[in-house]
Order: structure tokens, then sequence, then C-alpha cells
């Protein structure tokens, strides 16, 4: 046990996902942020908002700038966020007389969470190849399985006979409807944050709305006003992680509970114990059960921080932080643990 | 204080929807389980699956059916729900021979649900208009005020001026999004379901998909496989839910917080004070922070319940229960309140 | 299902309690509130505080006084509280000249916050009740069947054999040590709220305290200063609920998985299902599950009401009234199904 | 951000809490269930369960035992807890004939429950250190500026004057009944698990009390019958820490409002922005408030863990993992940013 299983040096193997926790690391997070702020330059000099050579002093400080860590965490501290002090030692590497052009027009919440979007951008194409990888299994499954037959439970009391394909139907589809939702919800999440002090862009004038459509450009991401104070997206996204982890419980429900009764599958692999040699124990089966209880948990706190006063709110702000992290990398480790899961059935039904 | 305000006599009048709390009458529910046995037995007869003759002396019984109410509340008591009591009665009003064919090849569940997703799209229309309310009513303070001033807030701390229509787009623009969600979910959420005993609807052997879609569109509802242990639309609604009240939550604090201050906003109405006869206390803008910190708790709970093993869960199913028809009637009563408050809006900025 | 399924006419059989119940019910709250006033009249002319005539006057009227509903719903509508309007008609009730000592020197909070704990009281009384009766059960449980054996389940696989009373423990020691908890808890909790508009007592100056601890020992509970802002032995009883329905909810959990795997419990009753006469589905036990997932989800809304700004917060107020009587009513429901769930066993272990 | 904000690099400086953290750190785990194992080779020597020999050889090779990490890492992603490889690897380090005796009787929860309290232990007693201080310095605001005066605000209006103790007592006060609460709560939660294979110490024959009131005695833990599937204690422990959180919650919000409308409070201090060098932002309240409501979320599934199934229910103890040592560290948190937020005001009132 650590502070978070996660970041665990023993427990993020089972409960953790190394690929989405690289997305939450400082080195990505500072990656993320300076790849903002040399989009920034570059479509601000693009558009005449600042002066190119500038923008080009700025590129080029950025690709050999190196932080700081010490001093970026008593900022951190004093601030409540990183990008005071952060953009200040990049006007420093940047040096006069350029270095009034750095962060220019923009505020620390446009860094924070457009660095937060690219990130969620890579995390959900490692969730969406993950997904499709159970969906294949799963399909696998059915393939070789599918017209057996065993009991249906209901209530927990023996129902009827059912396809095997009864009950892994209810496990696969919803992951196929978890890839229609994505479709459709990230039109509304992976959008640049781009709003300036207020959300006004008022150092830009009539520039601004095409410096942020260039800067989205750049970034990969999709143009639109600011949202600085309209939490929805990321609600909605998280709602749609604690959407699969919740469906992939079910799954690791069932298999434990076949695994209890015993005859309807055979697994391989288990998890030892050290009272008992004989035991097999469904460990990811019951991981899944974990997991999805806890994104259901954690999902309560992001709607809380919807409600995010005036133009920022610090508190709700800060809120998500410590709660959406977490969260995808809960989704990614579900989605390996039942992709490990279901290539451990060596059979199903009868 | 009842049980819960939203059944109370006083406290309904503040936090609860008569229109909404309407579809979840005990009147409601029967009349939509007993909707769907009639086009059930009109569905099979016409496929061959029950005489015509039984659809008809099933639709006559069931119109001039009156349910014994106390056996109702005995039978939920013994067989955790309803149906298996009403079937019982509704065969009784049918009588020899047509009783067999009452509820044919179906089960509990699946008129449970059915009902609930009928319920569902009404609540929803309802729900629907009153978000168009809210788009009006905010774009009409936008027209008025829009291009007046005030002090941008963040972090609680004064920042710089913005315009009035800075901050009301943060609360018009998440309902617009919330529009255009409700219209992706509503094809996964409106939706028939028939199983049968355990979702293979076995007793109707090759007919059995050709009824369930006649079903459906007699109920007008979209047709689709069983999803009896697959509960991602309701959850993914729920989530809808609480979008909606966590940005009808921000406005609330918003308001709370200028009518604080003071200067920036002129409101009337107001709640007063058993104490302190000057007091213009700002209840509605109370009851939207209230509302949406409660439906935010609950999607918990909705999504604590997508754990639902094998093919039928009592546990997860009764836990949907108890809390989804709280969520809609919280939604229903914060769109309500917000048009309410956005009309006691006298003014805006300077 | 209503809006609530602890007010629904056939659902609050199975999930509600009517003895916890009644003391939601808007007659309880009104009797309650009323003898606050009563009590207050009487401790403020022992005191000099007001005329004994008055409190003589507020006293006959009160007990003939009948509250016109429709005027308190719309004032609860407009005030957000019930007792301006109340106590104008209480002042209506007793006339000039007395009608200016009714209330005095309370606010609405003193009224509604006391008048729960008075009824928490009383529900209270009523958990313990059930709470000691479940005790007694089990106890019955494994004076009959304690030294028989059956297998451990750890991790949902077979482990070593046990006694049957070495998992009785498990549904019985927790309500023991419940018990020890509400012992600690109550003299928190069970405590006048007595502080006027803003929680000094301004209007009875060096009556102050004197007042307060005569209408404290009027009403039965302890004496402190005003706790308006500091909602913590709230959610401290709120968690000691879902403490109590955790622990059943285990109770309830493992009587269903012994009731799948069913060799070693032998269970009478259970419920019927309408589409397979032969199932006996563990209705109780389900219904604990549900009640404790529910009970877990509410707590969590509870102590976000801890956040209650400045010297009132109607936004955390109105949270709590949105949850806490849900969670008391879960709470003696789940108790009460646990009794009967109890006395259906008839047998366990080998 | 990362993963988990409490074991950032940056965000810990403002959001973590060092001390509290180390107590879950891998060393700090590892080195707790090494002081099980020798205390239990001890306690069980002591009583003749095994040779004093093997006890001596056992805590010979722990003082120098170093385990292999990434073995351990291999391990939890197998079993779903560390113990078996752990045991394995001390097998090896104390080598034949006396590696039989290592961890006899024990079970893997034994070990891994028995660490978490005597950490929990420490940490307990670092949060009661800064209750203390925290205490002591709300009382030092009280000394200086209680008797000033400001406004009281209900329902976030301005009420009628009250001085500045009146509030700050609503701060002060709750800490001194969670003061009171621990000193309760600890004799239940500070106590040793150990129970073998299935909770019957059945390895032990009739010495098996005396060992376990042995062991409890060599670590400083009260001795009980095992409870390891019994978790009422440690969902009761969050509970505290989230009454704690919560009513820090309400001094940051009350605060960040004060700091908000600017003449009641003068606060030293305050985080800067990057976009609007004026500001000083109230960066440890607004930390205090996302700290509370984070508490007040992960507090649900503290109680969702108590649906514990049968003997060991991996899914609800590794959801237990996943959440309370994060609650522990925001706890001791905000009590540290609450204490710093306390010496930065320089006047209260006027």
């Amino acid at each position: 046990m650590t502070v978070s299983p996660f970041d665990h040096p023993l427990l993020s193997g089972l409960l953790g996902d190394e690929e989405a926790a690289r997305h939450f690391s400082l080195e990505a997070d500072i990656d993320a942020m300076l790849t903002f702020e040399r989009a920034l330059a570059e479509a601000e000099a693009e558009h005449g908002v600042i002066p190119r050579d500038a923008a080009a002093a700025i590129v080029k400080a950025l690709a050999a700038f190196r932080p700081d860590t010490a001093k970026l965490r008593a900022g951190v501290a004093r601030d409540g966020v990183v990008v005071p002090e952060l953009v200040g030692q990049v006007k420093a590497a940047v040096g006069a007389p350029h270095d009034a052009y750095v962060h220019f027009g923009a505020t620390s919440q446009d860094v924070i969470d457009t660095s937060l979007v690219l990130r969620l951008r890579q995390a959900s194409d490692h969730i969406g190849l993950l997904l499709g990888e159970n969906v294949a299994r799963l399909t696998g499954l059915e393939l070789e399985f599918g017209e057996r037959q065993f009991m249906a439970m209901t209530r927990m009391q023996p129902a009827i006979p059912i396809t095997v394909t009864n009950r892994t139907a209810s496990w696969r589809a919803p992951l196929e409807r978890h890839q229609e939702r994505f479709g459709e919800l990230s039109s509304r999440l992976l959008v640049v944050q781009f709003g300036g002090a207020a959300g006004t862009l008022e150092k830009l004038g009539d520039k601004a709305t095409a410096v942020r459509s260039a800067l989205a450009a750049k970034l990969g991401l999709a143009d639109a006003p600011q949202w600085h104070s309209q939490r929805d997206a990321l609600a909605e996204f998280a709602g749609w992680l604690s959407l699969v982890t919740g469906g992939l419980g079910k799954f690791g429900q069932d298999i434990a509970l076949m695994a209890e009764v015993g005859s309807d599958i055979k697994l391989s692999g288990g998890g030892g114990s050290s009272a008992m040699s004989h035991k097999q124990n469904p460990v990811k089966a019951e991981a899944l059960v974990a997991l999805a209880r806890f994104n259901a948990v954690q999902l309560s706190g992001m709607h809380q921080a919807l409600v995010h006063e005036q133009e920022r709110s610090g508190a709700a702000w800060t809120l998500e932080w410590l709660i959406l992290p977490q969260m995808v990398v809960a989704t990614a480790a579900a989605l390996r643990l039942a992709a490990e899961l279901t290539a451990q059935i060596e059979s199903l039904g009868h």
C-alpha cells in the first residue's frame, strides 16, 4: 500500500497501467505545457500578435529548456498552480527582450487545461486500443464456446439454461457501446482551452479567435470558445471511464462467481495464498470489481466539481486534479486486466 | 422534512417537480406495466405466438382492470418485485382459458424495465422542454444585459472586467451541449427490454425477434436485444441528469455569490427569514447548489449498480430504484428553479 | 417505483420501515416544531424574558393550533424553510398582544434543527431496539447451529472448514460495536440547537444560556452552544447509520452467496418469479445489499454538507434534508429485513 | 498532475503531507510486515508453538533481510497480495530447517491488515499533533481578535453583527470534538489482526488466543478476535478523517469568502497568478475545500467496502487499498494547510 496504488512500486503491477500512468508523469505534463507555450508563440507570431523574432527565440529556448523542479514545487505550494513559476523560468531562459512575449495573453488555466486535454487524447487512444482488444478477445470466446450452455443465474438462483453467448454478450455489447460513446464525446473533450486572464482574450484584440483557432490546429485539438468554468466535458469523460469500468466490474463479478461454483468455467493462472497452497484465487476478476467500485466512487467527485464558481474555482479545479488522473489509470488497468482474464479462460459452458 | 423531500407535502414545493414526479407515481407505473402487457399480447397474437382470441380477451380485461393495491404491496415485500402478484391479478381478471397467455414468455424484469423506459421518455420530454426554456431565458438576459460589464472573479478574487455575456455563456453553453448529448444517448436509452426468464425468449422460438420488434414499435421504443444485466444506458442517463444539475449548480452558486457581494446583480423575490425581516435570501440559487450536489452523490450509486451480477441482480436492480427516480425529479426541479431564478434577475452588470 | 421507494405505496413494504418513516412525516415535524415553540415560551417565561401571560397564551394557542398546510407549502417555496410562515400562523392564532412573544429570540434553524434532533432521538430508539433484536436472533442461531461446520470461502474460493459461529460472529460482532458507538455519539447528537438570528442569542441578553439550558431540559436534550454551522454530529450519525447497513449488507451478501451454492443453508420463504415458478429468490438478502450500497452512497452527501459556509448555508442545509431522513429509514428497514431474514434461516452448516 | 497528487513531485507540495505519506511508502509497509513476522515468531516460541531456535533464526534473518522488489511486484500481480512472495523470500533467507516456522499459522491478511494498523497508529499520532496545533492556533486568534466584530452572513446574506469568536468557534469546536472521537474509536481501530487461513487459527490449537494476545502486546496493539471480514473500524476511521477535513473545508470556504468580500480579514501570503500580477489568491483556503470534498467522496468507497463477502473479499479489500491511504494523507495535508492558513491571518473583524 502507498498513497495511491497507481503509483505504488508493487501494487501498480496489479492495479495500475504503465502506459496510461506515463501521461500523468511530471515529464509528460511539463512537455505538454511547453508544447502549449511553443504553439501559442507560433500562432501569435503568425497573426502578428507578437514579433516573429520573439516567437523564434521562444521556440529555440523551449527546445533546450530544463525546468528547476524544486522551484516548481515551491511555486505550486505558493500559487496553487505551477504555471507562474514555470513561465518565470521559461522567461528567464528566453531572456530580454523577447521574454515579454512568452505566455502572451494566456493564463495558468489555459496551460494546465490544454495540457490535460493533450494527455487525455493520448491516454484515450490507449484506452481505445484496449477496448478494441477486449471486444476482439470476447468475440473469440464466443466463437470458441458460444454455442455451449450453462445455467442462467437470476437473483443468484439457477434459472434456465442459456448459451454461453447469452452471457458473454453482456460483457461485450457494453464495450461496443462505449466505443460509440467515445466517438460522440470526443468532439466535446478534445478541445483547446484558451481564454486569458478571465476568458476574454483581452490582450489579443481582434486577433483573438484567429490565434485560438491556429493554436488549436497546431495542437491537433478542436477549436472552441474558452470553457474554463464549464467542466461538463471532463465530467462527461469521467462518466464514460466509469461506464467502462462498471461493465468490466460486472464481467469480473461474473467470473468470480463462476469460479466459486466451479463447473461452468475453467481458468488458468489465479493467485496463490500464503496459507493455503491449494488455492487459485481469481485475483484479476476481483480487481475488476474493485476498480469498478473505485471509479463509481470517484465519479461523484468529478460531478461535485461542476459547481465551479465564477470565472475560476481553485477548489473545484483542484478537486479534478485529485480524481481524474486516477480514473483514467484505473480504466486502463481494468481493460488490461480484463483482456488478461479473458485470455485465462480455458473453457466456458458444457 | 419527510423521507424524501421530493414526496414531502411542503418541501416538494421548493425541491420537487410535480410533472416529473407524476411519472413515478404508482398509477403511472401500473399504467405503463399494463401497457406493456397489452402490447405484448397484441404483438404475440400478430405473430401467431398466442391466439388472437386470447389477445383480445387480455386487451379487454386490461381496459377494465383495477389492481388490488394491498395485495401488490404484500407481493413486493414477498417477491422483491410487483410483477408476479400483478400478473396473477391480471390473469384472474382475464380468466380461463385465456389467462395462460397473459405475460406469455415475459419475465418481471421485462415489465419493470420497459415501464421505466416508457416513463423516462415522458420525463425526458418534460426535461427537454425545461432545458429549452432555460436556454431561451438566458439568451434573453444576454440580449438585455450582455454588453454590460462587471469584474471577473477568479479564485474568488477580482480579476479584470468582463462583459455580462462572458459569464452568462458559462451558464447557457453547457445547457446547449446537454441538448446535444441527449440526442446521442436517447437512442441507447429509449429501448424496449424483452428477454423472458433468462434473456433468451426461449418460449417464443423463431418468433422471438419479430415479436420483440413489434412490441417495441407498439410502445414507441427502439428495438434491441435484451439488456437486463447491461445497465450502461441507465447509468449514462443518470450521468446526463447530473451534468444538467451540475451546470445549474454553478449558475446557482454564481448568483448566490453575486447576491452576497451585491452590486453586480439585482434580484427580485428572495426568501424571508423568521428572525430578520430585512433579509432576502437567494433561496432558489441555494437550492440549485443543493440539487447539484445531491445528484453528484447519487450518480455514484447508479454506477455501483453497473456491477450487475449474472443474468439478474436483485441487489443492483433495487439500488437503481432507490436512486434514479429521485435524480430525474431533482433535475426537473433544478431546471424549473433555474428558469424561475432567471426570471427574478432584474439587472446584471453595470 | 416512485420518487422515493421509502414513500412508495408498494416498494416501502420491502424497502421501507413504517415506524422510522413516521418520524419524518409532516405531522411529526410540525409536532416537534410546535413542541420547540412551546418549550421556548415556557423557558423564556421562567427566566423573565417574556411575560408569563404571554407564555400561557402561546401554550394554550399551540394546543389548539392546526396549520394551513397549503400556505406552509407556499412558504417553503418562497423562503426555503417552513418556519417564517409557520410562525406567522402561530402568531395569528395567539393574537395580540401576546403574539410578539412567539418564537422570541429564535430563528428558523433553531426550530428545524431541534425538531430534527427530537425525531432522530425517537428514530434512534427504534433503531436501537432493532439492533438488539438482531443481536439476539443471531445469538440464537449460534446457540442452535454454531458448532456445525462448513467450508470457509476466502476470495470466493473454498479455503478450510470453519464452524458456523466463525461466520455468524462476523455478522453479530459489528452490531454489538454499533451499540457501543451509538452510546458514544449520542451525547454529541441529541443536543438542542438554539442560537437566534446569527447564533448569538442577542435578544436574550444575560439570560441566554439559562434559557437555552431550560429549553434543552424541557425537550429532554443535552444543552450545548449553538451548532448551526457545525454539522459534524449529523455527519457522524449518518456514518453510524451506514456502518450499520454496511455490516448488514455483508450479512445479506453472505446469505445470497450461500443460497446460490446451496448446501450450507436452508432458507424458508423467498420470493417468487413471474417466469419461473420453481425459484425461491433471496429477496431480503438482496435488499440488504442494496440498502448498504445506498447508504454508502448517501453518506458522501452528508459529508459534502460539512462545507457549511459562514453562519448558515442554505445549500448545505438543504442537502442534508435531501439525504438524512432516507438514510435513517434505510437503516431501520435493513435491520427489520435482517431480523426477518435471520428468522428464515432454518439450518446452517453440517 | 500525476496519477495521484499525493505522490506527485510538484502537487504534493501543496496537497500532500510528507510525514503522513511516509507511512504508506513501500519501505514502511515492508518494515511493518516484517515486524509482524518477527513478533509472531517470538510469540509462538514463547508459547511453545514453534521451537525457540526457529524463532531466533527468523529474528536474525529478518534483521538482515532485504526484499527483491521486482519479484514482489510480480507476486502482487500474480497473487493479488504481496505476502506469498514476501514470505517465500523470508523463508529462503531463513533457510532449512527453520524456514517452515516462518509465518506459521498466519495468512496474508493477518500481515497486511496488521501492518496497516501499525502504520495508521503512527499516522494518527501525527494527525493528532496537527489537530492540537490547529486548536491552539485558532485559540490564539480568538485571544487576539475574538472580541472584535463583523457581520454574520446567513444564507450568504448579511444578518446581524457577531463577534469574531462567534465564527472562529465554528472552526475550533469541531476539532475538539474530533479529538474526543478519536479517543473513542482508537480502541476499535488499533487492534491486531490474526486469524490464520480462515480466521480460526486452527494451526495453533489451544495456544491460539495466548499467541494472539502476546503478538498484540509485542506490537503495542489491542488484542481482539480476528476481524478479517469485519471492516467497520476502518470505515469508522475513514469517517473520522472526513469529519476532520469537512470541518476544515468549512474553515477554508469561510476564509475564501471573507477574502472575496475583503474587509473582514487581512491575509498575508496568497498565491500568484501567471496573468494578473495584482492577485493574491487564497490558495490554501481553496485547497481545504478541495480536500474536504475529496474525502467526502472517498468515504463512500470505504463504506461500499463494508460489503465484504464471506471470509475474505479480494474485491472489497482491494477497494480499501485504493482509498484509505489517500484519505489519511489528505487529512494530514488539510491540517497542515489549515495551520499555515491560520498563521497567515493578520487580522479579523473590526
